[in-house]
């Protein structure tokens, strides 16, 4: 039987609500990498830890949450196996699994709706690269990164 | 008399319209990396790009723009003295500078509107750093970068 690797979970303070509403309503294997509650910690702790997840081949794929977005998908893009889109709606979910291979996702808590993060997590979980005229765009993306055999 | 540097502007061929909107209507000083044209180019090359030329100091910020604006933030936040911000309003520009220190501006020219970039960009090159709580944060996002004296 093949095993079903997870999706990574990480959000801090200002987006844990959202992704334990994202954890709930998906139906999909998770690892919730924290936050875990209202107490104020640092928004690069949780992307470098799905970054990590995701590039070792424990996670499939990662969803992180903070404030804007911001701040947490820089800390995940430090990591040179990770492409990490900033994702406002399903357009940009869509066009970042499309076009960038991008494998975690970030969202603002505070900039949109539960119900758009809903449907643009789902959407990015769904959605295949297309390859093609892309490929050498996102190997440039990691010029440095050899994928450990 | 003080010398005043210069916005750093790149876009690949889907955003270069937008990008020499921008240009000219910012009464800023500015070096433009390019594209000038519309042949088909890769986003990654002008994200390097603009990222080098802040990270140098030869630029004080950078403008970028692609079709989403997601390839172009990631290829700008390899570089570790980068914090590029994928933006798609006014409140996006504003929370990047004030909380995050954000050094670079993304735009998806296919994901808002001119008006909208318009003035996310003028909000970006005026909002300052808050600094605070946030400055622990924002030096872990670049944890292994020494600022060059």
């Amino acid at each position: 039987m093949e095993t079903i690797l997870p999706i990574a979970l990480g959000a801090d303070h200002a987006g844990v609500a959202l992704k334990d509403m994202l954890r709930d309503a998906l139906d999909v294997p998770f690892v919730d990498l924290g936050t875990n509650g209202p107490d104020s910690v640092d928004y690069p702790d949780f992307g470098v830890a799905v970054a990590e997840a995701v590039a070792s081949g424990r996670a499939r794929l990662g969803v992180l949450v903070c404030g804007s977005g911001i701040g947490i998908s820089i800390a995940a893009n430090r990591n040179p196996a990770i492409r990490c889109a900033l994702v406002h709606d399903v357009t940009g979910a869509r066009l970042a699994r499309e076009h960038n291979d991008a494998n975690v996702i970030a969202l603002g808590a505070r900039m949109i709706g539960t119900e758009v993060a809903l449907e643009a997590v789902r959407v990015f979980l769904a959605t295949p690269y297309l390859g093609g005229r892309h490929s050498h765009r996102v190997v440039k993306l990691s010029p440095d990164w050899t994928e450990t055999p």
